[in-house]
């Protein structure tokens, strides 16, 4: 185990960037330890309670803090969406955590607007967690997708990563994007122009790693040991004609992994609409399920050394 | 316990065709043993989560597994309506399955369309029960239909049945149908021309047990050993006039009842509207909410069975 | 403990005025030891379920209830709206509650019209509380906030306590007055003239203790030793500009406090508004959050008596 400047007990985790290199790899060992875990009947979080405050749906992030809790024996309350909420009736989120932290011993939050989770933070008297805060961070969402990189390639160090889709709006490409720069690694990021990466991240990350930017796929798919996948949304596009080009340009199919390496990963966060050809799928490359069961593995291990069940 | 010539560990249920009368029977007598269990502190579950993924709504039948699921220890994750799940986001039913099979043990899926449920099975590596997809089937509700007669008539052989009300949609009346016509018993089928059962069903199950016709209830009752009452909808019914008009002949009175048997077992998949008299309630035929608490069982059963806890 | 008429077990509650002074006093003492419970990992309701049936939306009543359960190793079913349920296909009251007794052991209901949960009562076989129906009646909330007093001011005889703000609609204040009225108190009814308190319930109280009317908070805050805060909604006047005027003028400011008795306890039921400055948050006098804590704690009394688990 990695020695640790400070605990987990009883923090928050509102940004990727509040975590360590060291610190990261002291939630992957848990995670792993964790999938041993999982197949068994756990009371680790026996008798904890935590409260999903979802102001937004989103049904895959909120089953996975689920399952990530009830695994371990713990119980969860919550909502999941803001209709029917006392903030409907012009309640503050100040209010709503000071009153929620009485309900539960732990907090995960999504919301719609770009620092809530942070704010809910400062007003709470137990830990919480960003489940995904306006167009900025989702910092879980970041950690499972480096812990799918650890595990399906082996180490991060020395890998080339490409991000390839809507790197402008893709909060998910951000944090992964900041999480990979504490690697050494070489990053690829495979847009069409109208959705590069901007260009503050861009400067940011540059300090510290490799950067290359494409507009296509085929020149960089060969040197790749991760291509990672968004999704480009219809509405980025004020021309229709415009949106079905570039969209069908950056869909990955069979044809494209003729030149790939032979253990190239390929994941995406999910939902896919066709970024991905289903054909796909059946190919060795595909570990974007894979990466749904990492990520209860992950959550399991933030929310016990959170709640200080584990060190 | 009877023979099974498979068990039942790991596997789908998805039509109440998918079972043989052994197999019936097997889970019957598992329901009448969980009997007990329902009322103890029962952990045979714990550990294990179930996924309901309910496309639409179905507050009974979902609370039902719930029910089930949690008396015997398990615990429950979910959504109950389609709105905010990544479906709306364009995701398929396969891709859906493939992430929450990470998520839970078991999946419980209500769907609107016919065969969404047979499609989850086939892309889910965990086992998948169909809790009504479609106008088709919904097995759960015929099997717990069969214990409710087999524990409130006694032996299912021998009987006759009478199924009154809409027969043409009514899917609990297809099931119960093709369930009943394993057995040794007589099949009356009670409707206004408008809603008979469809042919394809008559003709399936008149090879198997007798089946008459009816169009109306009076001339059949006291022959009747059970009355399986189901709702006529109004929006069946081109003309106000002739629903208000079959509407009043199909409801069961207390007047009907005077030339019933005197252990007629009245039943109704619930929710009633007017199709059964509140007075009703008070006589001793009427099991509806008995029935309740028999799908209780029936499902504790199934979930046991399916997740191998129980042989 | 005090020695009551008869014990809790299987009983309703439906109105605060359904609980005798020594009754309350038992429960208060059971909610003394829930404080240590809920810290610990507490099996006392392992097996037990309670059905939520919310036929209108509360997050904050359906979340202390399920945490009350939870905290006590209890498990949790229902739903948070009519919407989707069988009550709008035309289901009555009746009948889905003998659905629901099937599925659990105790029954909360939460619903718009006055009566509901009473009538629920009469045809459930398990026990059932009312979380608020109608206008009426919110017994609970009048236990946690009696309670609230009794653990922030001492002893509830011999105080005196103010109700300001919308005193005519707000349900939270008559259960109060009425659940305040069994003790030896001076009440100081603090409203605009438009949102005074029913002149029924004035009468029914003023039998039992000393009650006093206001028309500001400016004239009697210095003999207080309570103050208990409502909302006063834009909905109830007919002119905006009386409503701006009204509702600054009771909105409780630092200014409003320099006349107040050094311990004077500020509650508000929840959610605020703007009818307390956030300032008022950091005085000792604020202890609306404290009151959602004790809130859990009665309800874990309440249930745990309820269901027979302690006496």
């Amino acid at each position: 185990m990695v020695i640790l400047e400070k605990g987990f007990k009883g923090r928050d985790l509102i940004s990727i960037n509040d975590l360590s290199r060291s610190e990261l790899e002291h939630i992957f060992e848990v995670a792993d330890f964790m999938a041993s875990m999982a197949e068994k009947r756990s009371r680790l979080l026996e008798g904890r309670i935590l409260a999903n405050l979802f102001f937004e749906p989103s049904t895959r992030t909120r089953l996975s803090f689920e399952s990530a809790m009830l695994r371990l024996g713990g119980r969860v309350i919550g909502f999941h969406e803001a209709r029917g909420t006392s903030m409907e009736k012009g309640e503050n989120l100040a209010d709503t955590v000071r009153v929620v932290e009485n309900y539960a011993d732990l907090i995960v939050i999504r919301h719609p607007l770009e620092g809530a989770a942070r704010l809910a933070a400062e007003f709470a008297s137990v830990p919480v967690i960003n489940a995904g805060s306006g167009p900025g961070e989702h910092p879980t969402q970041a950690l499972l997708d480096l812990y799918t990189i650890r595990r399906e390639a082996g180490i991060i160090d020395g890998l080339e990563v490409g991000l390839i889709g809507d790197l402008k709006y893709g909060r998910t490409a951000h944090s992964l994007a900041y999480a990979l720069s504490r690697y050494d690694v070489k990053l690829h990021l495979i847009s069409p122009e109208l959705l590069r990466m901007r260009e503050e991240v861009v400067r940011d990350i540059e300090d510290k790693v490799e950067v290359n930017e494409w507009r296509g796929l085929d020149e960089v798919i060969g040197r790749l040991d991760v291509l990672y996948v968004t999704r480009i949304q219809k509405e980025r596009f004020v021309d229709p004609a415009e949106y079905e080009k570039v969209k069908s340009s950056y869909r990955i199919s069979l044809k494209d992994l003729e030149k790939a390496k032979e253990k190239l990963v390929i994941m995406h966060p999910l939902p896919r609409v066709d970024e991905i050809d289903y054909r796909v799928d059946e190919t060795p490359h595909a570990k974007y399920f894979q990466q749904v069961r990492y990520g209860v593995l992950v959550r399991m291990a933030l929310i016990s050394l959170i709640l200080g069940a584990i060190e």
